[in-house]
């Protein structure tokens, strides 16, 4: 039990909106606390950690895997976690009557333990606001706050995929080459989790490219800090708008669709303007000829994948995908989180 | 855990659907086992007590705050609360085929050990009729039935509030001057937490004054039950349609918007017509000026707040300001009789 | 615990699609254990049996029964089951982006112990669509997948009603007489509860008589496995067009509604004219006077009953009805499946 207590020592309370304002090794304890809870899952060990306390998962957006995964992480602890959904909840707006996030905020801390939000996308009228709204709620409230996805980060993604990669490429990462690369497809997805990848592969000491055509320029401030993290790791930063130069010498490619960054007009998500763009680019797809330039990397992807668009079958069914593992990983690195910071 | 056991060989199987059927013994049983509850919290006193039962919710109404504190309270005890929202239950009516009430009941008693049921506002035909209903599950039920709102009561809020106000103002309440005022607004909101503090306060024998507009009165059977309570505890009822008069010597003011009685006309809630009838009285805020008037009052109200229209951000926020309490009481005096009544 | 464990030693991680892909040793078992289960439902024997494990419930159609009964199953065993909708969840189609059932189900895999699936009426184009999803999700699943009712089976409630039976009439049901009537209504019902009630019937050695007004055939296969079984069992099939003829001898009668065979056109269930088709056979309802004829025969139901339409009031409710009985034992069966086949 040291770990956990090790854990819940230095990070309890804490908010989790972005793995970048987490110190480096805070983020290597989630991950190793999460390891010990993978190997230990059905041996007892952590079963009462968070015995009857409640986890709040706000879902703006709808999601399976997220749902599925930190529902399952609370019960595993022994809690439970509540799904609800806050278009059934009258937030006040500047037109309409209703209820302040701080008095939303304040009253949920009196209940749960630690809550999460999710919302991206649709749902909200420009990039960063859904971040602002988790802003707004870590601000006001007196229980850890976590992303569970908003259209900047998705910090449990990021752990998730890195402790994948360390799985797979040993747990020493300094050297080793990540790819991010855009996919086309019809699905016009938000930048948490690529951008998340990036900042995580980053920070753990890889070479970092990322491909994408012209005009899928990712959030600015963000690819400063990938920069600097690369920086400061002594690791190399590049960007090319080829479809198959950055797969050179890759240990670890990660391909998915992104929306440009004139996805949002006048506080509207542009959907079909966007998906009509992003099919025009069908070179934009991992396959098997372009893997062949790597250093028998590995694939991997946030998922739900869009088979035939992002991806070739090949690839996402062959050896070197770690995709499932990956998505089991989200459940390991969401309990070692819960447990550490829910009081 | 005799104040449990107390509890339970006493109100074991009873349904709450008004805290007027109950006697006063039975409520402060209830409010102390609410307490001990509190201060128990975490230390596993209560830990097991529901271990692995069932508790429906039923909300025909949508509700962030009952489903959010009823399901903690029985992931507290160590049960699990069900989240059923029964617009997908079909139950006949006169002019479809479905199932009745009483065959709906009958099985849910063999499989829950307790059920609540939330019906207000919009989803009732008429006034009463929510409460019609839930009398139809108790009659069938097997299991104890209780209220999380109707368009009548809302028991267990009358409890938090008293809860609340035995905390600030000292367990005996007599004595002390109770304020419920109207407040305008856009919400035009069911009778059944004004109605149930009003019931709350002159059952703990406190001076009640119910302030509001011409054309707001309350349902005429339950403001006699009020009186009835006041004449029984020797203490004063008054009823004022001044927005300030009613402030003079208080020691709690309890300010919220309520529906007028022509709110439903042929079996619908006219929501635009009331909410168009609210706006017209903007001196019905609860502000600093009139609280001045009060024995240094507590604020308080059952959530959530329409601030700017009911209240003043200075007074809902300030200092004897007991709104996040008395929420949080929700949570014990739920646990409490949850405890008490589920097999 | 012995049953417990014999259960688990031969069911371990077994599908049920079907009772007719279990053999009848097997499905002894589960009714042991779940008989087991009833008596010990609050004496803690089986609390812990689940701890922590997780149950996914995959809604494609809403359902009252179905999710109360098993979520409160896992909830009694110590675990959890998430209630889910599919409508939020995108599964690749021919014409849209999407996850493939492949992907979803290896992912759901490493999160869950177990996976329930319903899918049935409007939710599949054609009988059998639904079934053959159930198929897809169990080859690609590393975890158990069982039916919560499809288009062709429902297990869980061919073994409630077996349950019952064997309370009502004796553990050897051989010699019995099940009719199996059809009943006129507006509910337009999919044909999975009473095929398996026809399977389980056979299966056990019951006459079976199925009764409907022409143009009412069920699936010709599962008819010819119902048939197969009478052979086995030296017992006796037959089918009549008479609403009256079937219930001569009957020790068990059960009356519901079906659509035909025409139902679904062009991938569209035609619910309206099935409604007006159905509703012109108003001679076949249950009724006292028809079991009148039978050997003081029960009546069973897998409810929600229409009243008045598929069974009088006189029936439903009398002391012949185990309707009741049955729904109860929905829970005990599917907690002893749940025990028996998750890890």
């Amino acid at each position: 039990m040291e770990l956990l207590e090790k854990a819940r020592a230095m990070l309890m309370g804490r908010d989790l909106l972005c793995t970048q304002d987490w110190k480096k090794e805070e983020l290597d304890l989630i991950l190793d606390l999460a390891r010990d809870m993978q190997k230990e899952r059905w041996t007892g060990k952590y079963f009462d950690v968070l015995k009857n306390r409640t986890y709040f998962m706000f879902f703006y957006n709808p999601s399976v895997r997220t749902r599925q995964s930190f529902e399952c992480a609370a019960t595993e602890l022994g809690g439970h976690a509540q799904f609800l959904e806050p278009g059934t909840m009258r937030l006040k707006t500047a037109k309409t009557a209703g209820e302040t996030v701080e008095d939303a905020a304040k009253v949920m801390s009196r209940y749960a333990a630690g809550m999460g939000i999710r919302i991206l996308e649709d749902k909200v009228p420009e990039y960063g606001a859904g971040w602002s709204l988790l802003k707004e709620y870590a601000l006001h409230s007196d229980i850890p706050i976590s992303s569970m996805a908003d259209d900047r980060f998705h910090p449990f993604q990021g752990l998730a995929d890195t402790m994948g990669m360390q799985k797979h490429l040993g747990m020493n990462l300094k050297g080793k080459k990540a790819l991010l690369t855009w996919g086309h497809g019809a699905l016009c997805r938000s930048w948490c989790s690529v951008q998340e990848f990036a900042l995580m592969a980053s920070r753990y000491g890889m070479d970092v490219t990322i491909a994408h055509p012209e005009g899928y320029d990712l959030d600015p401030e963000v690819i400063g800090w990938v920069k600097d993290n690369c920086k400061k790791n002594g690791s190399e930063f590049a960007i090319t708008h080829e479809a198959e130069e950055g797969y050179n010498g890759a240990h670890v490619v990660y391909a998915r669709n992104w929306m440009s960054p004139q996805a949002y007009v006048n506080g509207e998500l542009q959907k079909k303007a966007e998906i009509e763009k992003a099919l025009k680019f069908p070179k934009w797809i991992c396959c098997e000829d372009y893997m062949k330039r790597g250093n028998n990397a590995l694939f991997t992807h946030p998922m739900p994948i869009d088979r035939g668009q992002e991806v070739t079958d090949d690839v996402a069914s062959g050896k070197r995908s770690i995709i499932y593992d990956v998505a089991e990983n989200r459940l390991h690195v969401q309990k070692a989180y819960m447990a550490a910071t829910m009081k």
